[in-house]
């Protein structure tokens, strides 16, 4: 069995903006931490659901009509194959929910763009 | 889209121990809050895994031949199969995911078991 983790200690690895790490898995869901600043890309996931927990600071989730502005504790799931755009002001802790299969720019390869191999790092 | 949830105000929504709110989903994942006092009962998930990530106070997960001290913030995930009875001694705040199909006293029926609709209420 996986040893436990501890939220906030697991983003003492977390050094770089926009670049996820893998800190536990459910049901081949991967639990990843990340720090974000700035705005990332807009992208969608075309099969899959991802759950943004903000677990520090404050994120502006754009859609492609609206926006939604997201405080330390909210949960929100960006349906599968819905476009958006994370941007968050100043720096923001993230704990998110997605599949194995997940790309964090979705089919958008950017200079953030990071191999499942880097966020396992 | 379903709008965002707080988790701390979620916990609002619980009054009773041991009767888990849904308050999301991921990807058929169920994201569920929990209040827990006391111990549940031995159980199991045979085909599903079960994270537990403590959001206040204390919980121990005891296994068959060990226990894991579980303080806030930690996250571990039970392995489908694995035999566990979480034990609070004080109330303790829980997230739980979990697939739709995870009955959360495994194949255990107690006066404590809800169904999918009592969770949903």
């Amino acid at each position: 069995m996986i040893p436990p983790i501890n939220l906030i200690d697991a983003f003492d690895r977390v050094t770089d903006y926009w670049s996820p790490k893998v800190i536990g898995e459910v049901n081949d869901q991967l639990l990843k931490v990340a720090k974000l600043k700035g705005a990332l890309v807009w992208h969608a996931h075309d099969g899959e659901d991802e759950l943004f927990h903000i677990v520090k600071g404050k994120l502006r989730m754009e859609f492609e009509d609206h926006a939604v502005d997201l405080k330390e504790g909210d949960i929100l799931t960006i349906p599968k194959g819905v476009m958006h755009n994370p941007v968050a002001e100043e720096e923001c802790w993230v704990l998110l929910v997605e599949p194995a299969s997940t790309k964090h720019t979705g089919d958008e390869i950017t200079d953030r763009t990071r191999s499942l191999e880097e966020q396992m790092s």
